[in-house]
């Protein structure tokens, strides 16, 4: 008995859930769940199936891909860990989720690495025997930086997501484009409010009485890829912005792994920068 | 072109969604929306799905019915205005939400009538041309009281909803038995804290710090039938049970109206004191 | 026995919560509540208290004064009903709010009436016996259409606060001077995310998963003026922008109905465009 | 310059904001934030203020208590980090939260240890260099259990409070009479609803659309401490109750996290089974 997450994501016609379910019903699998959702302005079908049975996994690819317009989408997908990298920079709240998160086995992830333009999160992350890479700005033109980081990246193999903890530099449309629909970004406002820098003091400045964090796909214009996942918190006129971002944190950490999990159990689709979650 | 609501209530085997789906294939119909639910404790399918095309009612029934296990629940519904009464007693909170709303148009719903044992909410009615009934109870047992609601009541023709807006007396189990499945309360607690008489005063008490409203169907157990929404806000110490019962008002008013809305789209399933909600 | 509202605005300095609080002492006064705030970065201190006593609110106001600085906002307010004017385009939700509040006893208002660019709400405004007044912008410059309603509501004596309950057309910063600081706004977004014309279409199109609303004193920067509370709820991918208008309804008339309380119990204080509130 | 907390809890009566103003300015202190609140019920005044300057504690306190009620309660506290013993079982996550915020310098205290009656955290906690101490209650009656871990902890000197982070154990009376008032609690209910074993299992029962955790002081009634903090989310009908208890997870460190916060901040009033919070 194998159990299959199947993903499609194809033009919507009459009939797609009617020859999809009739391959599931030859097959004689069970449905553990099942979700689709058409998008009738750009006339998109999507469909994710959770099934368990006796089939090979090529073949049930084959058998789906047969019934389906051809310039369909089909990912016939066993679950197993995923692979990730954590990206950070010096806050701890959002890497310590996960690490904790990770430790008590609530993550389909193996972290292969946490890497960081400083060494400040290295006595908390080799508590827990990840890797640690320390890549440091200073002295370096971005583009060398980042050159490196993506070599040490490109070092280790199957590399699922990576996931920004609050890494606090811009990346290139070069490094994103290396990674393309891989990286995954907590920002720390409500987007797409306060796009840029120290969004806590915008918020701030602009008397909200509200603040919130933004998780997201990366693309090349910067926080502005597809979102993932959005949570808030209310604030009032006795938070200075350094309160903003501390009661931000529990937000953004929240909200990242909230989307982080997402990843990790496929159920994330992406088109026209936008999501649809299952 | 006809559109239906085709709502399934099964117990669980495969190919459930593969049967069903090749009846709407086979009639050419278009699927608006399809959602579907299985309770793995229970072993029970639900299925909503929202068709179109040129198919006569009792066909696709039959159709439908034929393809499911015997002792399936399958209704096709044509959407159209239901019939709903509203029963109130002095508070206007809630009542005038749904008066808003269905001046504004955005209820499915034509209002029959309010029935209220105080006259204190005519005036408001009246304003929108809806028939207002006073049954007061004073000097009436409450058998006798509810007898004459119940006959009232049943001098409207297909009535579809009975929704208790704020309606301050306890139902005897045959008041309830006469509207089986057909009576929505809100009651202006997060159940099941504070059952009973003033919640508000009981939450305050306690000390709580969020306090909420809760729509649900009536059973005969005393706020105890299946909830169909809920909703809260933050208190503080600073709120007397007036207060909050004051800003309680703003919960208990949407939680309703969703819940009316809910089911005046027929999106809710009932079972095992539970609902299902697409 | 009279009660009093005092509010203070005045630039930080040791002992004014000591001076004021000498002040109430010495009258004999009850405070029936007491807030203070102090923007250390502007080195402001705002204070209101609700007192009652024996006291003329001239003396009180001259006492209050005299131990402040000499820059120092002082308002002595007798709690009574504000006299408020409406702005309406075509929606009923936000003003369908108000008036059902305003019918409640809710709302320490008069509304002296409502002022349309439409007809469409006079049916539901009539019922409550409350002026409508339709002045169509058709055929008419914006400077001319706004003339018309600044004529109107100077007409009325003592307006205290206008209130855009949906008013769908942008005011000219001759509009907002005519009425500096009375201007009240509920905007449909959760600002300053999607400034501008329909906000809904443009949180749509960049595939948030919150939505807001936002009410705000008006000042002349469209959608800029210092913010009074704000709200969101969660929205996801099956909804369109037309579904995302629907939900947003609910929020919008939540938020502005707050933000008029706040006001009409003067719990606002405005200052660098934000706000403080008691 | 020192910096004090000033936590006041009077009967109220006229002038007593006045009085301890006073001493204030006639120590020519600096108020950094005052809050104050009188309930009128129990005719209670509550105050804490935060101010600077050059006096003695002592002096300080004792200036304060002359000007007070006789029977009033006055503390004057040096911020500093208290010494809190965290109380677990077998779950990560609010244990966890607490101990990376512990790492990233967030909370003004010292972990002393932590005390469970498993060893399955010990590795967790071990890489934080935190004493961990297991106390098996394995063989033990109850009382012999609880006096083992009461030695425990009578061996460390100061302890302020005593955190349990899901210690899935019933305290006895005789236990809670030891840590009077010190004793933190995180309930994973919204309470006052589903008190004692398997909240979420009642949750799921019930057929609640909101699920909830409940921060609070314990004293002898199981669950009926007073309450610190409360948050909530919502959940549909395809969370089952193990669905919910993973969900409700992420609520539960939250609000531990906040109201131990709270507490290590001196900001908890406890009267009457409530709290005031400032």
């Amino acid at each position: 008995m194998s159990q299959y997450r199947v993903l499609i994501d194809a033009n919507d016609e009459k009939g797609l859930v009617h020859k999809v379910s009739s391959v599931f019903y030859n097959y004689d699998l069970n449905i553990l769940s099942n979700s689709e959702f058409v998008d009738k302005e750009s006339n998109k079908f999507f469909m994710r199936s959770v099934v368990d049975g006796n089939v090979d996994k090529d073949e049930l690819t084959a058998a789906v891909t047969k019934v389906l317009p051809v310039d369909s989408s089909i990912k016939v997908i066993e679950p197993k860990k995923k692979n990730i990298i954590i990206m950070a920079t010096k806050e701890m709240h959002a890497l310590g989720d996960i690490l904790i998160r990770h430790e008590a086995g609530e993550l389909e992830a193996n972290i292969l690495a946490v890497i960081s333009n400083y060494d400040t999160l290295e006595s908390l992350v080799s508590k827990f025997d990840i890797p640690y890479i320390t890549i440091s700005h200073e002295g370096l033109e971005r583009p060398e930086h980042e050159n490196k980081i993506i070599e040490t990246i490109n070092g280790f193999k199957d590399v699922d997501y990576i996931v920004l903890a609050k890494y606090m530099r811009i990346l290139t449309p070069r490094f994103v484009e290396a990674f393309e629909d891989k990286i995954m970004n907590i920002h720390h406002s409500f987007l797409p409010a306060f796009i840029g820098a120290n969004p806590y003091k915008q918020a701030y400045d602009r008397g909200v009485k509200i603040i919130g964090a933004t998780a997201h796909f990366v693309n090349n214009n910067l926080d502005e890829g597809p979102i993932i996942a959005q949570e808030v918190i209310h604030v009032n006129h006795a938070y200075g912005w350094r309160d903003m971002q501390r009661s931000g944190r529990d937000v953004e950490k929240v909200v990242l792994s909230r989307a982080l999990k997402l990843a990790l159990e496929d159920r994330i689709f992406v088109y026209a920068n936008r999501t649809v979650i299952f």
